[in-house]
């Protein structure tokens, strides 16, 4: 037992991102008596591990955790969502809000470990992140207090803006690399980069150019397209291949990270949106994802000839609630189980491949195949029969027509 | 009454489009003895409907009505769509479909005006027009009796290909402009152009690039973007600008006409899909759809600032059923009526403007502002608190997670 | 001004039933030195209002509203509800929920009218109604304070129980009839009488026979069963006809009350469920719903002559929606608005009636007509043609299991 | 091979049930230089299977097959209809609906045995049967060719009314119990028996009071009610209890047949609807399903305690939908497949019991208990606090105001 913890605090593992939220949360939980447990998650944002952990330490963290979650975060929540058309208000593709989860997941791991009590992060009151996380440890571990002090009045009191949290890193030695000024914030992972907050602010104004780290604006890209097919088994890409220069990756994360690589450099998968929060308030959000937009594009053209209609119905039916339940933060919960049973059976036997063109920002599908395809060329052809006998076409048509015919008459009667 | 009718034909409105297939129709219409009324849609499609009409005329036609369907077209069912967020299997933005209603409500309308018994269309036994048109007809006109020659098998006996109706052109001195060899079929209008068929009907096979009318190859696009604004009221597009050289257009035939130009030239709106038809095949569908897709994009982007989250959440769930019931030929029913009416609710309110870059194949936002805005710029703020209480978020979270607490002791309990 | 407000205290309009909870907050506002106005919302419950009214006052109201909302509730409240197939997980007809927002409506009106700056209410911090009281304030007049005790830490310290509140009426010579013990609390109007909490917590124990009010037990009902005749226009009960006696209502709120009567006698409309609060917790409720009950029998056999069937589908699937909005609290809201509008359009031209027969806890039809109806005896009768070719199906059906062949194709090929 | 075979006809496995249809299409078949094999389906229908089995034989059947089908009805098809929560337009529980799939399940298995070449059955062209027989050999067998003599126009023009029928009996010596005339057609099985057509055709009259078979009328149920216990594992019933007599029933169609002689000595389970056939038509259809009934209310009452609030939400959203998909036939399909992987889901840990009163038409809940039951009686109490922190409320609420507010401030802007 730690002296902070014999003396009466509590063993905090606190999710530590090397900010300079964090680094202030880190050590406010110290003064307050407590014992900090670094955490610190890798789910692909380009980072100094090594640096942010010493910076933890420099702190006074009692110990100092970086995990490895790309894999994870690839395999069990990215895919999946990609699998299931999870996507938030028919535009945002849930970088962020997918990443939270498997975090969240581990940090609890981490404070079994470790014997932690309490579980503490540094998201605002005002977002979705909180709810994120604060939903995760309460569906995965109910007893570990959570301590988040951006809904704390003291803390609220005592830093009511980034020049209090840059005067007290000061007063502490605390090393942070902010500055006073900051024009927006971002989160970044292997799925997506996010811009909210600052000059974003304002719905009505440009994001500058020199914003986005992960694409490229239309007027830099490449002359030349790049030609890739996509494999898919059981809606899970399971192999990119470059036609052009012939390489092939096949493991999730770097298939997540090439498609990044490709589609970044032909400025695929920039949006700019006005998103309704779950707390109630319309956000300003701008996102790059470009290797998901390139994996969401390809599976969705798969599925037109490996998925049945009204399969595609259903799971349509049910993607939007998916989105929100991801977007909300109820990764782990019943209604998550439900729906990914049922995605489960939409998912399988969506095998084959779908050729793409990544150019000037689009992805342009130039051919695909499915060893399952329920796409019948001479069934749909024009010119042969292929097995349809078109006299079927006038029953079916005559007896959709009838409760057409009925309300008419009806409505007819009443009009007169 | 014609000879034709009194000697016990039928006064028959043919939808004549001009091309082989119609122009066979309406020839033999004719030899089983009836009247036949050519009735020409001019939905937007680039053709020369004088020479049209003269060679209805020519073939046999006893009278024939060209008639302007685009401003109905316009606004009575492409800017409803839009507003409704139709959108077929989350791709095909329903420009074909979206035609037929209106093309066959006019239908009924001229043989009401010539006293007509019976209507008849040239759509084939496999596709989805047939539907569209013959329920429009049983909705619309439930006595009219519908001819529909391509599922009649004495006809379809008699024409097995295209080299039939050339040689029954031929042979009848039908005027046609129409080749031996087709490699795939297109159908065009206002809102896009459609192609599907022959080549197409390879779903491995990439369109030939000399195919696409509408929108120009991302290759040949200029490297100068445009810029413009378009402006909603009741989500309805009131007025477009072009902020580079001032044009504004205003009359809704004249703002997607603009649009299809401008969008067109930058590259805008191009899908290749696979569909399913309502007739239960899977069918090849590539589309050019430059201006309702710069429609659709303004709209969904207007609505994050200006349409409730919930109500957003309600119409986004009866859109892809609102879509289908476009595909599937059903805009005259009941169905149709219920959707629409939540759909107007919806859409009230949806005012504002949104500036748009036009730029390689992409619409990007570059900002929106709107007098009905629910967007709360201090409430969303992350700097100042706007009117919201952190604090309110603590207790939100933890009700929230209470069933999600409930269900984990359980699961560890079942476990145990 | 009076005393109270120019000493700093504020004008309260309390949402006053005269049972213990709301006298000693009335006492408890008056002692903060506020000045409270005592609302008193007439919903149909039998009480004796001017005893209730000569309470409030006794104990230091400065003004008594006595107010029927009768009509109102059961216009804009009850009959839309039933309309729209209301129902709550499917069992409860929402009598408690429809009730409390046209309370907070004329609550909101009464405080416009006094000049009030913020309006109270009883409801506890674990319940619904505190949200629906709540959220209507919120969307009707955000301006104004909400002032609920039941979620104040002072309060909620000083009154922990039942018997707190009895010493605190004794101690300040509060009128009560309350008792020390009361076995569980009810709750009623003009569309139902709830019971919860207290011995009822316990979902395995049975409720007391003699808790039920408006409900016969099935043992008592009459030995005779009673004819009515419901007639409805535009899905709104218009008149209700005894066929035995005659009788005949058609003012709405006489339809309720004589159909709770005759209902209530037959043992018509108990239930005993388990249902989800919106707050997260399950919570037992035992609901008599006799008028209710038959009325949504009624319609809901009627929409089977008179509403098409995907009318019927789509509306289904928004009813559940419907429900949860209620149950929630969200009547006046813009996804409210949304459904409303929709549910107006389907429930157009559902005229007619339909005869039942009260008898035993049963709701039995005896017949159903309607001007408007969509059925045909012809066309579904197994004895003469009516218009529809049985051949026509074969189509049909073979055009509907195209899919399904081509499914089956795929399957047998991936197990091979 | 058969003589009939050898001379080219077929090997036909027609589904027999003895009735006057199937015996004389039996013998037209046969007259036709068809081998027919009849197939007799034991889905619990009381009938004297032997003697059906000796009029085929006896009509001229190659083999017959009396199959039992009852203990597969019951558990892969009725009780998963139960547990997903099929309701047909509200009311109709399904059971002829179910019972199609399995009786055409096992023909195909017949016919696969038999090596027939083609399957027939009786079905009317008018109705549901016919597409839900068809529609299930597609799925299952889509090489079988189809006879369905009520589609075949030299039938129809044949057999134009039960006379004709009566008359082709007698002329062929065929064996039938069948009267001149029939006052409406039943059907009946181990879920529910049906009544339609005949005098019933007329929604405006009352059933016949000696029509019923397996429920008694209330007038008629006893005065002493019946006590059970129903105990489900996974949403199954897996065992019945009768708590007057201690008789126990655990197998399956052991269960749904006390449940039924139980259910329909107190009146259980008849209801009386039009409702919409897949085939476009309204029809009028009266059905008793006395265990069905019980064993629904059961499983409903039981997932208010065991059921998560959301994962109830997303069942009741996809249970339209199944009912859908079993009354139109489509149980074999991927559709059914997607739906069922999900309710396995909501399935599991749907445990517990629910103790019945059963008298006079009525289910009465006395109880409920769950080994996994979700209910929290403290977290539920009005008494105490037990883990519910009421100042929780006031965020979880004000932070659901936020939209609303915001929606007042724009709706009361526009209407300036």
């Amino acid at each position: 037992m730690s002296d902070a913890v014999s003396a009466g605090g509590k063993r905090v593992v606190l999710a530590y991102s090397g900010g300079l939220d964090t680094a202030c949360i880190l050590k406010t939980l110290i003064q307050q008596g407590h014992e900090v447990v670094a955490y610190v998650a890798n789910v692909g944002q380009l980072e100094d591990f090594d640096d942010i952990a010493a910076r933890a330490r420099q702190t006074g963290a009692s110990q100092v955790f970086v995990e490895d979650l790309q894999a994870e975060f690839v395999t069990d929540f990215i895919f999946p969502a990609i699998a299931g058309n999870a996507v938030y208000e028919n535009r945002y593709l849930l970088g962020t809000a997918l990443a939270r989860p498997v975090i969240a997941k581990r940090q609890v791991e981490v404070a079994r470990r470790v014997g932690a009590t309490a579980v503490a992060h540094g998201a605002t009151g005002k977002g979705n992140d909180q709810v994120r996380f604060e939903l995760a440890f309460a569906a995965l571990a109910p007893d570990l207090e959570v301590i988040s002090p951006w809904k704390d009045p003291e803390f609220l009191a005592r830093f009511q803006g980034r020049r209090d949290l840059l005067a007290f890193a000061a007063e502490h030695d605390i090393p942070v690399e902010a500055t006073a000024e900051k024009p927006y914030s971002s989160d970044e992972n292997l799925m997506h980069r996010s811009y909210e907050a600052g000059m974003l602010e304002d719905p009505d104004a440009e994001p500058p150019k020199d914003m986005f780290k992960l694409t490229r604006a239309l007027e830099d890209t490449p002359d030349t397209p790049d030609r890739i097919v996509v494999r898919f088994k059981d809606a899970v890409p399971v192999e990119v291949e470059n036609l052009g220069d012939g390489t092939t990756v096949s493991d999730p994360v770097g298939v997540v990270g090439y498609l990044n690589d490709l589609g970044g450099a032909h400025g695929i998968g920039r949006i700019d949106i006005v998103e309704n929060r779950f707390v109630g308030i319309k956000s300003r959000g701008v996102y790059e994802t470009p290797g998901g937009t390139v994996l969401h594009f390809a599976l969705r053209d798969l599925e037109g000839i490996a998925m049945d209609r009204e399969v595609r119905r259903l799971r349509d039916m049910l993607s939007p609630r998916f989105a929100e339940i991801i977007y909300n933060g109820f990764w782990f919960s019943p209604e998550m189980d439900f729906v990914e049973a049922a995605f489960e059976q939409s998912s399988a036997l969506i095998d084959g491949e779908v050729r793409l063109k990544l150019f000037r920002g689009s992805c342009i599908v130039e051919g695909r195949s499915s060893p399952s395809s329920l796409y019948d060329q001479d069934l749909s052809s024009m010119d042969v029969a292929g097995g349809y006998d078109q006299e079927d076409a006038r029953g079916f048509i005559r007896v959709n027509a009838l409760r057409l015919t009925a309300h008419r008459l009806i409505v007819d009667h009443s009009e007169e």
